[in-house]
Formats: structure tokens, C-alpha cells, sequence
């Protein structure tokens, strides 16, 4: 496998993790104390076997018939991905997609925080968006080095991800966030995680079938 | 589990499919005929006692030694997830989230058109973006039941995917794609998809942190 690392977590339950912490916060500020698996699982709609599981990763063991302390639980998730230092990110293209992630504003609680943009369009360099500048592609790499930034996201058009990824590797860039719908390759030692938007659409696509040939389909409220 | 059905098919293999499909159309057009999955695996990176799983789900068994046919593994992912057959949705909240998969190229592949959007601000009413109009929040639930959409796409900020999703689910919608950072509740027999933006950050930085720890980590190029 090209000499890449195992992770021995796997990557559902990495997925899984920040939907349980948003819940948890949530619950936190309604004023709940402790939560069990169970609840969790109504609310959420998932096994509570595999929510204990998922948790266990974070290394907290719940108490037997009461649960886990919110609070714990919140601070564990946090630990687990060193949420509390913050990742630094140089994003590339500021297209509708690398503006709608400038502009989220869920990643500062994840420790994620994208301090500057690149593109080619003179039409866009030198505009700031949420306080982030775009600056000419030309640059990227150097600042690179120059910042010791080591994750980058790219939000460029297909045809343009693979040039964009080698000069942030060149920039010692060691983790790629792919929104381009394109499959890049990378020496060892680089992490890509690709976010193909096109897979959440196919399993609600594939669920709706399967719902629909099931004939488990809900009466349709027409008012 | 609130009366759900069961989906016998792993939602890990349903997200991968779509990737072995933009891989193998992408061999097509090079002309490549035949493919195995020692050969897959080495291009996407990952097992190939995995993938043959993963198509198998399909319906298409290789030829030991040989491999699979390309242009037949493409129609059988085509055929599995029905992209054959539009599908039609709404889109509400025309933010750069909702422009951004507004303007997505990627979905018509897969079977999926976005045919109207809608929002609330009067900025944005009346606007047309890549031939999809913006019409008033207002006339949601009424046009669901008129035009018979099924698929409800949420690109609203947090506070208002709630409300969305009632007015989506009142005229008939049973399948919602969500970018809200926020839990839907639904009644049973609509399939909701979380598309959480943090989840796939969260699986990079925790891989980059094992990457760390491991010493595993690439020399950085410092030309």
C-alpha cells in the first residue's frame, strides 16, 4: 500500500466523532450533566454498542446504567484531536466552494483556521473574504515554507488539483484536503483526504431506492 | 432504531463507489479495456481484497487472473446506483455552500439535477444561477407537491435547517441532503444524509497528528 501508515481507528468512527462532540456541546448547553449511550442513540439514530465503541477510542469508559459525564466527554473528543491547537491552512481557489469553506464557520472549533487563499484570477487576488486575503497562486509555495504551513485545501477546478498539490508539497505541505473531483497522486509521506461531495449524494440516492423498493416509503402529507 | 429500514450495504462501500467510477471512466477514455484490483488498488491506495468486495456489490465478478472488463464495471455501477434515472431536487439557502452546489459540474453524472433553489433574502430572489432560478422560501412546500420533488438539498445556516426540513418533508420530500452544520429530526421513512464538512477535516488532522507520532513523517523539500 505504497508504504502509507496504518491507522488503526477507522475512518467511520473518525467521521462519526465530531457528529457525537456538536450533540454533546449541544446538550451541554441545555444544561445536561450525563448522557448515556442509549440516549445518544435515540437522538442520533445509531447503535449504542457501536457509540460506546466509538467513544472508547477517545479513552473514556462510561459508568454501567448511568453513563458518561458531558462535560468529560466533550473535553475527551477535543484531546483526542488535539482540537486545542490550532491547524493553520493555506487554501487554493476561491471559487463558490473554497468561499463557502472560508466562510464556515464551524472549523475554529476543531482547531482549523485557514489564514490565507491563492488563486490565478486577478480578479479575486488581493480581496479578503472573513478576514483571509488572496494571494497569487505564484506564491504558494514559498509561503509555504516561509509560514511552515503543512496543510493545504484545494478547491480548484479538476483539471488544475494535481499541479496545485505538487506545489504545495513542494512547499513541505504534508496534508491535502482534496474538494477537487480528481484523484491526485502523492509521494509518501502525504496524507490526501479527498472529499468527494458526489458520495453522500450516492448513498441518499442508493437509501432512497432501497426505501422506495422496500415499500416502506411514508405516505405523502398533501394538505 | 425508529423503525428505519436496515441497509445491507455498507455506507463506507456506497461512498467508495463513486470513486472507482470517476477512476475507471478516466482509464476508459485512455483506452485502457481491462482492469484488476491489485491494479485499482495500487492507483486509489487501498486493498484490493476491499474492492472486490465493493463491486461485488454490484452484481460483476472478475475473471481470476484477468480482471474486470471496464466498460461493463462502469454500467453496473451506473445500473447499482440508478444513475440512469434523474433525480430532481430542491436546494434552500443560496449561500456560497448552496452556489457552490449550484454550480457543482460533477452531479449530472450521477443522475442528479438541482432544479430550483430557494431562499429568503430578497437579494437573491429572482436570480438565476448556471439555469437554476431562485424563487421564495414561501413557495417551498407547495411547488414539492406540484412539481412531485422528492430530494431536498439544505444549505442553510445552522439555525434554519429545521424549519427547512419541515417545510421540505410537508410537501413531500423523503430524502434530505444536508450541509447544515445541525441534527435534523425527522419522521420515519425519510432518509436524511449529514453532509458534515468537519468530519473530513477531522479524519486529516487526526491521521496528520498519527503521522506525527509515528516519525513516519516525509523530509521537507526546502529548495
Amino acid at each position: 500500500m505504497n508504504g502509507k501508515p496504518d491507522y488503526i481507528i477507522p475512518e467511520p468512527t473518525l467521521r462519526r466523532l465530531p457528529r457525537y462532540y456538536n450533540y454533546l456541546k449541544a446538550l451541554l448547553n441545555r444544561g445536561r450533566e450525563v448522557v448515556s449511550c442509549t440516549h445518544i442513540g435515540k437522538d442520533l439514530e445509531l447503535d449504542p454498542p457501536q457509540i460506546r465503541k466509538d467513544l472508547a477510542y477517545t479513552g473514556i469508559r462510561g459508568v454501567p446504567k448511568v453513563g458518561y459525564q458531558v462535560a468529560e466527554l466533550i473535553k475527551n473528543i477535543e484531546d483526542f484531536f488535539g482540537w486545542n491547537n490550532i491547524d493553520e491552512a493555506f487554501l487554493v481557489g476561491v471559487g463558490n466552494m473554497g468561499r463557502a469553506l472560508i466562510d464556515y464557520k464551524g472549523f475554529s472549533r476543531y482547531g482549523f483556521k485557514i489564514i490565507a487563499a491563492f488563486d490565478n484570477d486577478s480578479e479575486v487576488i488581493g480581496k479578503t473574504f472573513n478576514d483571509v486575503e488572496v494571494l497569487p497562486l505564484s506564491k504558494l509555495t514559498s509561503l509555504c515554507q516561509r509560514m511552515n504551513v503543512h496543510i493545504g485545501v484545494i478547491a480548484t477546478p479538476d483539471h488544475a488539483a494535481q499541479e496545485v498539490a505538487d506545489m504545495m508539497i513542494a512547499g513541505g505541505i504534508i496534508g491535502i484536503w482534496n474538494f477537487a473531483p480528481a484523484e491526485i497522486r502523492t509521494p509518501e509521506g502525504v496524507i490526501v483526504q479527498n472529499e468527494n461531495l458526489a458520495a453522500g449524494l450516492s448513498v441518499l440516492c442508493k437509501k432512497l431506492q432501497m426505501l422506495k423498493q422496500s415499500g416502506k416509503i411514508r405516505q405523502e402529507v398533501r394538505e
